[in-house]
């Protein structure tokens, strides 16, 4: 991991650890979730994944060199079979996508990394790491805990917490650098944290 | 008032009268906001209009014609003396614009409103109509009853409801041109006051 | 091919078949066009597309709809291996990209193309098209005219004439809609072509 | 004048030098610039000044702190009285400004300047720098000597490098602050030289 990934993550350890222990992510590891709440997150990240493209090519645009923007590039590729899955999962439980309203904290948390593009690419590449280190971190941690209790959303958590995701988190924490994180960057990576967690909020 | 404007606040006119009667908006017109709270809405607000600049001149670059960037480049001039009187208020009163850390409400306010300049001008545009609409109709709603009330608050709310604001505002509604709104224009407008009520929320 | 993109190029006819018979393109194809000049169109080249692929991500940022973006998602995802091939033959050639100082019709033309950003969706997306159809029809008006000559660069100019290209540019086409382009979208279009003429005038 | 200023102005002495030399300005220092070339330069400038507001917001958009913001809103509202100017010297002149096709060299030098903002608050800043600087040095330089020769233009040039004017450019080189530039502000500074140039150019 990056000096200055490790530096972001370390000045956030107990907002961190609150998140990973969220009630939403807890019920859904266990299987308690009630499908109707399932349902409504599906809808609700489904709209999260769609703005969060328009981020990423967001902070393509900015990125400062070609090493960067093959990182990112590769994010932007890899959303495709995502959103496919989304799209094909919401079909087959009837749900329709364009018809949702989403919540005020989704809206409040895809604005808050939109807006962080107008802040530029030091901060914007800090929030893009902050936006994927804590779902993966929140679907890792109960990963096994899924597998353990046979929840029945056990195959979406597997896809969440995979391996090449891991990959892909690191080497956006590496785009950060060695060194120490500016001010800006850990105002922003704080209220990640927040916003991701008021999103979870609405949905239990 | 320009067709389209009168047709995206005819598309809100519940909301929109319940926001003009929010209780902050009243406790501050009878006088009986505590000062601390008042103080509190101050910093706030000071934050909404560092960032409000930050848009409005956003607004500016999208702009597609002459006569919609003067009246655009006219509203920032108006901001240096409106922040003038934010920072010599906040000084007088010995609180601290730097140390203030926002709320999630203001910060999703303000995060909503810059995020808007990535959906182009036609929904920007609406936006800010919406922000300056609703800020000036919630205290021109009061003007009378705080005079009446005597309310230690009412300099403020006079500034805040002043005329050559309101003829400005006209302006804002004039550039969105008098056919019908779009549906993106009319999502973002409803989305300003749901917005507008929590950063209010957040106050009392 | 979509009424807006038909109508566009109607507009630009005598420009755009002046543009095919570029000395450049046409002394590429006939094989006639040295070596050295060659290596100088690709290090110009990958300055553009290196540009480009962060034009197109600006795109997608401003793009309304999902279909629109997932368009835009797949040229993104096709720009991995295109440069790869660039970076590949440039080091084939000792050629030093980093070292490379770009012609100022080059920078003239990749920074009309960012900045055509700041316009809006509808002026970007015309951009984008024109910049596209104008690289595949230079190239595919003189495929056989390349194997016919059996130029040595006809390796190339197969590939950027390729069909799946082809396919592609028509989607970009038909994101364009089936109305009549607007005035800004038809002076940017024509923009494109001078600007690149200008970039291929400093090659010959 | 700030550490960075002075460093990027002295990387590109030669340049400069030759800049505030150009025939255009030389020309119209002494008064014997044709009215038709006078004229056409009205028009270029004026289409400059029109997309250099857009540019100066969008830098505002992005500055990261109240002080910077503040001497960039000054000078989004210095440009009011300054496009008032033109507008009604190119009235008075009977010239069209709306019917107006700029130059190539006008187009490209718009483009890179509104294609910086793509780059960041800092290589936008120093760009902002650079251009502001060299129009004021042009016609600074041959102030007295646009005096002695009694030129009929010297109004115009007493304009462009009055006091106040002077003062500004100073302050958006303090902007900049006393550390070395960035390899990537050098690079752009550099670029504004040359497309300042290729602006006149198509002036004689």
């Amino acid at each position: 991991m990056s000096a200055a990934a490790e530096s972001l993550l370390a000045g956030e350890a107990d907002r961190w650890r609150a998140m990973t222990e969220h009630p939403f992510v807890l019920a859904t590891a266990d299987g308690i979730l009630p499908e109707a709440a399932f349902d409504r997150w599906l809808l609700e990240d489904h709209v999260f994944v769609v703005e969060f493209r328009r981020f990423l090519a967001g902070v393509l645009t900015l990125a400062p060199d070609e090493p960067s923007r093959d990182v990112l590039a590769g994010g932007i590729t890899a959303l495709t079979p995502e959103l496919g899955l989304f799209r094909a999962e919401l079909e087959r439980r009837g749900l329709d996508r364009d018809g949702h309203t989403p919540s005020a904290g989704c809206l409040a948390y895809t604005s808050f990394m939109m807006a962080s593009l107008h802040d530029g690419y030091e901060v914007a590449s800090a929030v893009l790491y902050g936006v994927e280190k804590a779902y993966l971190d929140a679907w890792t941690t109960v990963r096994t805990r899924a597998r353990e209790a046979g929840s029945r959303y056990r195959e979406f958590i597997d896809n969440w917490s995979a391996p090449p995701f891991a990959t892909y988190v690191d080497d956006l924490g590496a785009l950060l650098g060695d060194g120490e994180p500016s001010a800006a960057q850990r105002l922003a990576f704080g209220r990640v944290v927040v916003f991701e967690q008021r999103f979870w909020d609405a949905l239990v």
